[in-house]
This record gives C-alpha cells, structure tokens and sequence, in this order.
C-alpha cells in the first residue's frame, strides 16, 4: 500500500539515493518530491553537469551503474577517450558516453533559456520518474572546499580530481547569497506532510541546500514532522568522506554529531542500530538497520521510517 | 621533392578531400593553405559542427572512415544512441562518438571568444596537421537551399535528412553580407603563387566560399595561376549531387559548365580524359586522370596538377 501523504525529501550524494529508490516504492510518485543538492554541479567541456541530479535521475528510471550507485550501466568513454588522445584534454573526470546525452540534453536546454527546475522536469519525464525532482536553486551556487594543502578547491576538484583526500578546514557555498529558493521548491515545502533529509553527507551534500537563503527559515516555520538519518554507522561513513570530513572540522565522528548538526532544524532522527544510543530530548529517536545494503532492505527501510512518523500523531 | 610554391586551395566537401590528401603529401605543408566551406556548418545539441572542416582535419590527420570518406574510422554511436532512447532525441544526423570529441572541444573554444579560424588552428595542431586550415569566415553563413518539394531547408536538413533528395530550384547564402573574408584568407590569398578550387561541388561547396564579400574582388585582382577542376566525370558526379543538382538548375551537365561557372575568376582548368574535350580561348586547359581511386592516384593527380602549372611560367 503506497503510502499517500505529500513527502519532500532533502537529498544529495549516492548514500541518499539508495534511501531515494526505497521512497519511490513507498510512497505514491505524485507525493514524492526531491530537493536535491546542486552545490556539486560544475562546467565540464562547454556542459553543465549536475552529479547528484543525474545519480538521482539513473537510481529512479533503473539506469544507474549498481556497482558504483552513480553514472550509467555499462557505460562507454570513447568521447573521453578520443578527447585525450587526439586533444590533449586531461580526463580526471570521467564522462561516459551513455552520461553525455544527458549533459548535452541539459546543456542545450539551459543555452535555449530554460531554468534547472524547468529542464530537469523534462529530463525527469522522458526518462519515465514519475516523483518531482527539484534542484535546490536555478542559480548555480558552487561548494568551495578550502583545503590545508592545495588551498581552495571547486568541489568536484576536491571529491574526483584529488580523491578527497585533502584535509578540509571549511566548506563556503559561493554566491549563495544571490540563489533564492526556487518556486517548486517553497511550493512543495508548503504542501508538506513530513520533510526528511536523506542520509546524505550533511556538510558536503545537505549544507549546500540549508545555504540556500529562505531555506532553513522555511523549513523552522514548518510544524510537521521533519526529520534526519545518521549516515554514520559503527564510527564510520558507509561509503565516502563524511566521518574524515566530521574529523578534519573537529567534529565527534557519531550520529549525535549529525543530529546536533541539524539542531532546532529537525524534530525526529532515525539513528542506526549498530550506533551507541544517546538521548535529546528535543527529539524523537528511532533506531533502525539503516544499512540497505539491497532493494528489499531499501525499501523496508522507507517503510520503517515513514511507519514510525506515521505514528507520531497517533 | 616537395613544391615550395604557396599554394591556396578553396575546398569543401569529401572530393575536395580526396584532392587535399594528394597535395598534402606534394607540397610543403608550411606552404599549402586550405580555405574551407564553412556554409555546411550548423549547430546540433547545443554544439558547433563543421562539416568540411572536420572531413579535412580526419582526412589530413588519418582519422578518416576510409569507406564513408567523412568521420572518424571505428567510431561508435553510444552517445546519439543514448539520446534517442533515453530522451527521445531524433538522430537524423549521425553523430559518432569519436567525432563528438571533435564538436565538444570546438564548441567550448569558441563560447570561451575565440573565432573558428583560431580554434581550427588549435585543433588542427593538436592532431599533428602542418597544413594550414582556414574557415572562409569567422561569420556564420548558413548555406540555404531553396526545394520544390520542402520549400527552403538549411543545408544538413537538405543533404542529411532529406538525402539531397528534394529538387533545388535555388541556393542562398544567408547573412554572406554581414561576413567579412577573415584575415588570415586575405593574407593567405595576398601571398599565393597557385590558387586552385579543389574539385568540390561548385554550387554547394565551393559557391559559399565565393559568396564572402571581397573574396570574388580579390581573386580577380591576382595575376597569377587560379585553376579548377570538373568534378563532372562522364557525364555523372563521382559521388553526391553535383550532376543531379546541375540538371535541376538547368545546367547542362559537363565539365564545360563548371569552368563557365567560375568564369573569369580562372585562367586554367583540368578537366578529365573521360570527358568530351571542349574548347575555350580564355583557359588553359590541360586533361588528366581525376578519378583519384587510391591514395597513389590522388598524390599523382596532384603533382601532375601541380607540374602543369609550373610549366606555364617556361
């Protein structure tokens, strides 16, 4: 039985699209929106390339990379490739072949006026998605990395080019101050049951979208349940820089950080039950398997959560 | 021994090419510069594509689909393919991966404000060519081509989708006015001791090049060798259509026709050992194998060309 209250997920990275797949079962598609980072979006060849739109969009229409959780199945680099070998173009960041249709698709609608929101509602339906993906702004706000040992870096500079293996000493959002929220965006936020943060990285992938000027105001005036996931379990990141991140800013590596980390923000925390319990009593606390390691466990965690918020009124 | 004349060929198409390789391999390249039909070119998914240039840069570089005479040899369509599943793109024009490396790089360098002659050169470097390519404009001047059945179509439109199918009543050079001859075609054709049209098309690829205001004026003003060549063979085209396109113009289709199209603009003209010989006082008329069925014939039908014009000045 989908579950039919309207439901606005803030998400980014691969980690949240994992728990994406599993609310796309869950929930009916019309009541399912995704706001969805664009802090990691970047100019690459003369295209505009939208990393976690484009994870989102392949998780949901199936035509996602399963071993990497991002990019397209047996995908191909012959345009990567022809363009080191006879340009002399440096490849760090991999575009396959089956990836550039949807860049060049995106780019060519951008250049013909239409804005981010508007372009990826049409590439959303042609690849047959049925819930709203929304980017969390038309305008481009790009996460900057500041960095001990190569100073400031673009982020995918930081995350593809060295591996994110430079020790982080802030994270700014570059002309965040001039990227309104988008319309879909307020609207959806407005007709919200229940808001969720994807267990995304919270200071890479969820800090770009709270940046976002109108955003955390909003959602404070919001009285519904609105709640987010570790995506720390046993001490570690399940995939991905968040707990070297977490111990570079100084921060305790553990689900309380995370939920500290979203403070008045948030109302309900999913932890994982591998984690130590704390306690807040500013919050309600769920402990579940958050690992979703296969569509089944995705799935039945989608459902545990939205079960347990359903339970909240009652 | 390599002619050590400056050679000017104005060229476009796959016969131009054909040509270009011979005379590549007889003159010294520093010494031989191509001014190349840029009135194919169009824009597809947001990229800049360049028909001729680019069958002369595979051509000259050895990347050539040797069968198609145009392309990249091996290339695939992962990308085209992708864009028509996924997102319903129509590929009437056949994009091949390979080849989109080629549009992806030259679309970036002009958006970044450099003009077609200098991203031309830029690429043309990178692929090792020692020839000098040169676009006829750095203005876009889109060859229209006027049809009894389909009205007017852009170029591609006409040659691609409809297969040059569709009868020509009439070829129009859109925006010619406002495209001046680039500098570097003005300083190529200010230092030429040879110029020769290559035997392209005349009304389709080489007209565009004479459409450029100044570039009739300033041929006309040089003394010295212009020559052209028939492209007509015994009675037909070698290939595309030249002889079909002649006919729908009512131009009785012959090698006499072509040399009464460029006119006064030349003082020789090599037509084929095929033809029916003709005579006129105002040419020097020389007959030769222009077949050019391997690479053997297309260096000797050069440096015969070549030969005989040295031998004018004796």
């Amino acid at each position: 039985m989908a579950i039919d209250r309207n439901l606005v997920v803030l998400i980014g990275g691969v980690g949240g699209a994992k728990l994406a797949l599993g609310l796309n079962q869950v929930v009916r598609p019309e009541r399912l929106t995704f706001v969805v980072n664009t802090g990691d979006d970047f100019w690459r060849l003369g295209l505009k390339i939208c990393p976690d739109l484009d994870t989102l969009m392949y998780t949901l229409s199936g035509l996602v990379d399963p071993a990497a959780g991002w990019g397209v199945a047996h995908d191909s680099d012959t345009v990567l490739r022809s363009l080191q070998e006879n340009y002399g173009f440096e490849p760090w960041f991999r575009l396959g072949d089956k990836d550039l249709a949807t860049h060049l698709m995106r780019t060519q609608m951008l250049r013909s006026g239409n804005t981010l929101t508007e372009v990826t509602a049409c590439l959303t339906d042609r690849l047959g998605i049925r819930a709203r993906l929304l980017p969390m702004s038309d305008a481009e706000v790009p996460t900057i990395v500041d960095t001990a040992e190569k100073g400031e870096l673009g982020f995918q500079e930081y995350f593809v080019k060295h591996r994110w293996q430079p020790t982080v000493r802030s994270i700014r959002h570059q002309n965040c101050e001039g990227a309104p929220v988008s319309t879909a965006v307020q609207m959806a936020l407005a007709a919200a049951d229940i808001v969720l943060f994807a267990p995304s990285n919270p200071w890479l992938s969820l800090a770009p979208i709270l940046a976002v000027p109108g955003l955390r105001a909003t959602l404070k005036d919001l009285t519904l349940p609105i709640v987010a996931m570790t995506p720390i379990i046993a001490g570690d990141a399940v995939k991905g820089p968040t707990a070297k991140i977490m111990t570079e800013l100084g921060i305790d590596v553990s689900a309380k950080s995370v939920a500290d980390y979203f403070g008045a923000l948030i109302n309900g925390f999913v932890d994982d039950i591998r984690n130590q319990p704390f306690e807040d009593d500013r919050l309600r606390l769920a402990r579940m398997d958050t690992l979703m390691t296969d569509l089944p466990a995705k799935v039945s965690l989608a459902r545990a959560i939205l079960a347990w918020i359903e339970g909240w009124a009652s």
